[in-house]
């Protein structure tokens, strides 16, 4: 027979801590404490497999789980020497919800079960204490009424407060019996007039109510909703803990309380909490109440304090984990209820971690798996300082991480101009390509429109700028320079401040604290990590400034730079523009000529940057038309230039300008003219990038520094395109070598980032000395999402739950990962020590990362500020692997 | 050693008929006739291998190759009893080309190699034919001098037809020994004063200079350009043919011809060809002397004529097909110099296999490989009168078969209107969905820009709509409604002339002769195919006219009707864009109500047609922006009226569209809100089409019709996508049902046409009754190619070698086509009898369909037109597989 229920109190559980599947969380802590014999009182836990049986039976329970429902509920009756609904020794119990994994405040609870007209008087008699039992019946009335019976918490307020005010209390603790009775009277009334049925008398139909309720919370809409932000499994179901009640709210020499091990804030080594005498545990919550810090608890009762600090103490040893406990007071007689790890922010994370190994407590294996990568975040951004008093304008999503205060301007060339003088945030309906000058003077960006996976968010996480999307709230004028949200305008010049890691909008300047990567507990943390990870982490950087930036977060290299970015530049653009309206080669030969200075400029800056680093280049990716003005204003300018009768040569200009952009006009640019295929149309566009790149590292190597570039050419589907690129390359490269006397080592290598590329990897692995996924575009299109468009169905896929998560964020393991492993397979078949790496948006997400461990890549590339997380994400990957015994194995 | 060169003459030959590879068409040809005791003048084929050494030996032969030419030319003097550069029985010879698989007129030749002053004496004195010795001499030397060493040909011809008039000659034939003479005087000063040297004398210079030359020609511009377009691989290397010459400019009893055992255009066995006496090789073709028909031989030389009949008969006999043949009579003495499988038109094709059959000369196997299933195409559509004078006035890509006269209009409105009284042809610069309506009433379309596989072709080739694409010399002015072409103008009324098959356009109206496939050889042809081939072939239909088209050409189903094209029609699209304007889903449930009606009488129509065969109708799929009028073009009457100062409530109201027009804009809607995410987001979309297909199947059924219809749902990529679209297919079904008290059987699937849904097709095919590859777009992902914008690019691609076919016309097997193997071998992991089949363009492409039957699909479906093509490709795969002993294996 399949045990379904476990029973612990007298000193022993049947369950165990490490029981969380069966037992939840609380469940398991409340065995551990019992069996490690601290003072729990006693109770049984009834499994998370009832609550699939549970659902499965249509919301009932079969005869065989109730009847060691009852076995148990004996054994309680046995050990507390109380009975339920017994005249002389009453039980009371709580009827609590525990899953897995914590969610705190998502499922039901139901305390002082058991009370009745009758055993509410022995309660009475047995404590002398009327006012409790009463007290402690209107609870329970309440609590079950809105629980189980699903009557509305404002009904019994309502009356709670009408009796209160009568009776001129002013606190809970004022009211007088005959009003508590007062109260239960009325709430049984409301619960008959609601339900067309007594308030359950019988204290085995209200324990049935109850277990049936905590089951029936698991699938609350609050708590499939924490389940999908928290992306815990809807399969795991909850357990319903049953635990003799004891008192908080018996009088003065009861109390209650929760508190953590250490500060769950800072990460300090402190005895952290608050309590609340004569109280019962949703006092503390409620905030009705002011709690006391919990030190006061050693001037209030010094035992009982003495006694909690060395029974904490003994639970963070025995877990080996900061935690988060919570106790009860009986008559000065100290109950634990609740032990388990405690939450806690990314400082605090990383402290506790480093802590624990110096005191010994843990491995640094297991440090290593107590930080969760993303909160990293919260280090490595200046952050706002948390004393600040700051007004929330609006909140948007959390695109790019940071905490900056600048003037709002409203376009990109306002943004230059006003850069100079001050700190800027640019403020959009959403950004485009050429904005990027104006996105990269601005210590913020916030376009009112976009996505997390928009232009703009993209631009601004991998140039580290602090950016806030899609506050949907905020209204912008773009021709009046105005921005409003809700009753309030703010114009160019007026103070923000972003907060990028919240998506928080604040008026005015908010004071903020600086990062420091290289120091302190983080830096240790990090080598730790270090020395355990396997792949390498390289950054996607394009100007010297975030290689930079790159190198001071721990990046072993540039793993894709972006050259277009260069040619987005305010001083570029028109050579670029030129060039491409040129209608012969020479022509555009001319342009490129003009350019050839600055790229070899930019890839100069790289290079001593990255001295002794390789950095991998990308050639000229987008489709051309993206320099271009947009084809839609010409038209519209044009429209209304006639419409006016304007000047006819002027008409006559931009009539042929509009020529040209229509011809390069796209309906699809995504899948258009772009990638190796401009190299291939325009081979002197490759040809002048390899040369501002071979110029650039023959002139850095004779510095006297260590160059390794690695020529990266992307869109690559048929390996023929491959091929012709990697000819010019290699023939550009003799030339400028021959020219200098000097040869630089370098490495010609491949974006995979289409599926046919994946596919055909074996043939493209003849030519390529390296790969690199490029898994941002290999999700459009193995999905046929365009990042640009499907934000909004991705968002509503996954409230729909067709979709676990945004495959654009992390990694979608079964189709685009299965194209990943198969690109590695074929172009390892092909070239055994072929190297691979990934430089698409995926490299700074941890779950990606470890993927990308798994499957054998050789390095991951994200943004800068990402780079500590993946390198934290990258170690923890070795952790899981070793600890489930596959060491070296590759998926 | 290798054998290099093969010697034939003396009623034997080294070579063989069936080494191909090795010597080539013409020289396998020869030395096959030479075995078979047949007149040919003797000689040797220096071998295609050859032609590999001579590109990889830097256009040289090496030592041991020239060696074994050598020993080859002496056996050829022996037999010949003559010798090179004898001034008494001097040998003359010819050097031809002869690849593998014939490129007529690609490759050179040189006739009369040899002569020089001494010998030309020679051959005079032994002729005694002073006047055919110079002739022969004059001709070597234009020819050598043209082809070797590469004097423009008009060069010679200007020296020629001075001295013919200089000598009062009316014919080549009466020019005087002494011009000839002075003639090659004056050709040898032009080679003199051209290539600063003599001519050389020496005739095994001479032999080697030809030889050279003709391996040379391989990859001149027009042998690279005809190989492209015939598919022919670049690797194969041409065969050089040396072969002693006969003469049939002798004299009067002296001639030269060609012909074919049986009528090319037509198929009738008739002797046909033509000839000419006293003349060579290049004289028939070159038309300055008009030849005899063939008959004629039979009066002029009856004991020649009757000797050739045997001979051909024979030839026809062994090679059992078609012979296409080459002869010269030198004073009465038949040679054969070339037999050949002969070319010829589909209808020839077709009724030439089907006679060989009944005359028991070949199998119904080889029959079926007879014929090229391309062709077919000629005998589907109505064809142009060959007899008919046309003025051709411009040449674009031929999109959609089909002969079509009709009288121009430059709008799908104007299309409307004036197909009431006239068939029409719609000339546009490109055309949009939009446009449909004006599609449907035409009889041909003229996109101007568009290319091969975008909309306009696309459609039209699914209507059977004769249609000329990108027909780029013609320039079209929509507004003014003028078409401009050279220094012609055409306007709305005048008529043209469409040739879809050869993408001609005439002036006028051309005659055509009407075409019917299921009457004499044709359906007796296609019997034979039907009774071999494996593959089930279905017709993509959106309309029971096009069902009825696709029922008469023998489809056995729909493998595809594309809802979406009866929401295009002009009675439902206001409807439809009410429909997608709607604020609520009640106001979307109204206007889909209104919808209801229409759509179910359009699958009324289709059931009753297809009466007994399956229907698989796709739901709704392309972005509901493509219903609504486009972006741009409000933004630029927007910015006119404002700017014009217009009506402020129209002004209002277009800005109100505007902004929803917006609002549904995406940037790349390929990969946008579009397939079965559009009934995600609006499930009573698909309710509605559901309900329309359920109540007109029960409809029909209850006439006594059988209804099979077979549910699509598009785009989907997350198995949970399919079981969404599947509960509402059910519940709807089930619905409509129980109402009507009939049940109809009926399936659900899905396309599979991203590369996700192939990569997880195991847990796709868990809820998929059937699948069907959508290779258009999965083509587009995959390759990330735009079919709409990618069309130059793939161009530019195949004429740089970098692709070898248009990837959206014949189906790539190394990329997509791995991808639809891993979906079919998923799909029947998880359901071993799932069925599967194909519904993009690549149904209808020949090669494509042998790979559907490769890979073990069930059926494929293409355009009405193109079944039989589908029909006879399916057979050939099946006989493919058989001779090369693969029987039944699937790759």
């Amino acid at each position: 027979m399949q045990k379904y229920v476990y029973f612990f109190g007298g000193g022993k559980a049947e369950g165990k801590g490490d029981m969380k599947d069966t037992l939840g969380g609380k469940g398991a802590g409340l065995a551990e404490m019992t069996n490690a014999g601290l003072p729990v009182p006693p109770g049984f836990t009834i499994s998370t497999d009832v609550c699939k049986t549970f659902y499965d039976n249509n919301g009932k329970l079969s005869p065989e789980i109730q009847a060691q429902i009852d076995e148990a509920l004996g054994r309680l009756e046995g050990v507390s020497e109380q009975k339920l609904g017994s005249t002389e020794h009453p039980l009371l119990v709580s009827v609590r919800s525990g899953a897995k994994f914590s969610m705190p405040g998502m499922m039901d609870t139901i305390l002082n079960l058991g009370l009745n007209e009758t055993t509410v008087k022995a309660l009475s008699s047995r404590t002398g204490n009327d006012r409790f039992a009463w007290d402690s019946y209107r609870r329970f009335i309440q609590m079950y009424g809105n629980v189980v019976l699903q009557i509305e918490k404002q009904a019994f307020d309502e009356i709670f407060d009408n009796v209160k005010e009568k009776a001129h209390a002013k606190l809970d603790t004022d009211i007088p019996v005959a009003s508590l009775q007062e109260i239960v009277k009325r709430y049984k009334a409301l619960v008959k007039e609601k339900t067309k049925a007594d308030f359950p008398d019988d204290p085995r139909q209200q324990l049935q109510g109850a277990v049936y309720a905590v089951f029936g919370s698991w699938n609350n809409p609050r708590a499939i909703h924490y389940r999908r932000m928290n992306k815990i499994s809807e399969s795991l179901g909850t357990a319903v803990n049953v635990q003799a009640m004891v008192f908080g709210n018996m009088g003065d020499t009861s109390g209650t309380g929760v508190g953590f091990t250490r500060n769950p804030s800072t990460g300090e080594k402190e005895f952290y909490g608050e309590f609340l005498m004569n109280a019962q545990g949703e006092d503390v919550v409620a905030g009705i109440r002011t709690p006391l810090p919990i030190g006061e608890l050693n001037r209030v009762m010094p035992d009982c304090y003495k006694q909690l600090r060395e029974i904490t103490d003994r639970l963070e040893r025995h877990y080996r984990d900061m935690q988060d406990f919570e106790f009860t007071i009986q008559e000065t007689r100290l109950y634990m209820l609740q032990t388990r790890n405690g939450k806690r922010t990314g400082k605090a994370a990383v402290k506790i971690a480093a802590d624990m190994v110096r005191e010994k407590l843990i491995s640094s294996d297991e440090a290593l798996m107590r930080v969760e990568p993303s909160q990293l975040d919260q280090l490595l951004h200046p952050i706002l300082d948390p004393k600040a008093q700051a007004k929330e304008l609006a909140k948007g999503l959390p695109a790019s991480p940071g905490a900056v205060s600048g003037m709002i301007v409203f376009s990109a060339n306002d943004a230059v101009e006003k850069a100079k003088k001050n700190r800027v945030v640019l403020v959009r309906k959403e950004t485009v390509p050429d904005d990027i000058h104006g996105m990269e003077v601005a210590v913020g960006i916030l376009p009112s429109r976009c996505g997390m996976t928009s232009h703009a968010a993209v631009v601004a996480r991998g140039m580290g700028i602090c950016c806030v999307v899609g506050a949907e709230s905020i209204t912008i004028d773009e021709k009046n320079k105005v921005l409003r949200v809700g009753d309030k305008t703010l114009r160019e010049g007026d103070w923000v401040t972003l907060e990028g890691s919240t998506g928080r909008v604040f008026e005015g300047q908010v004071p903020t604290i600086e990062a420091d990567p290289n120091s302190g507990d983080f830096a240790e943390f990090m080598a730790m990590a270090d020395k355990v990870r396997r792949l390498g982490i390289r950054a996607n950087a394009d100007i010297p400034r975030d290689a930079q930036v790159a190198r001071k977060f721990g990046a072993e290299g540039i793993g894709l730079c972006r050259t277009e970015h260069m040619f987005f530049a305010k001083d570029r653009l028109p050579h670029v523009q030129k060039m491409i309206l040129s209608n012969t080669e020479a022509e555009r030969r001319q342009h490129l000529d003009t350019l050839l200075p600055f790229q070899r400029a930019d890839f100069e800056g790289l290079f001593r940057e990255m001295d002794g680093l390789p950095v991998t280049i990308r050639l000229l990716d987008p489709p051309l038309h993206e320099f271009l003005p947009k084809r839609e204003e010409l038209m519209v300018e044009l429209a209304t230039l006639r419409a006016k009768g304007g000047d006819k040569k002027e008409i006559e200009e931009k009539e042929k300008l509009l020529h040209r952009v229509e011809a390069l006009h796209e309906i699809n640019p995504m899948l258009g003219h772009r990638g190796c295929r401009l190299g291939i149309t325009y081979p002197e566009i490759s040809e002048m990038q390899c040369r501002a790149i071979f110029e650039a590292a023959v002139k850095v190597q004779k510095e006297g520094k260590t160059v390794k570039p690695e020529i990266m050419i992307p869109l690559v589907v048929v390996p023929k395109e491959l091929q012709e690129q990697k000819a010019i390359v290699d023939r550009v490269a003799q030339d400028v070598f021959s020219k200098a006397g000097v040869k630089v080592e370098y490495m010609t290598g491949t974006m995979i980032e289409l599926p046919r590329a994946s596919v055909v990897a074996d043939q493209i692995a003849e030519t390529a000395e390296f790969f690199s996924f490029g898994t941002n575009d290999l999700t459009q299109t193995t999905f046929g999402f365009s990042r640009d468009d499907a934000g909004k169905i991705i968002a509503d896929y996954i409230s729909k739950g067709i979709l676990k998560s945004d495959p654009f964020q992390e990694l979608d393991r079964d189709g685009v990962g299965a194209l990943v492993k198969m690109g590695i397979e074929k172009g390892r078949a092909t070239r055994p020590k072929l190297k691979i790496g990934i430089c698409g948006e995926h490299g700074g997400d941890p779950s990606s990362v470890e993927f990308c461990d798994q499957v054998g890549l050789d390095y991951v590339s994200c943004s800068p500020y990402r780079v500590p997380i993946a390198r934290l994400a990258a170690a923890q990957a070795v952790v899981a692997r070793k600890s489930s015994g596959e060491r070296g194995r590759t998926v």
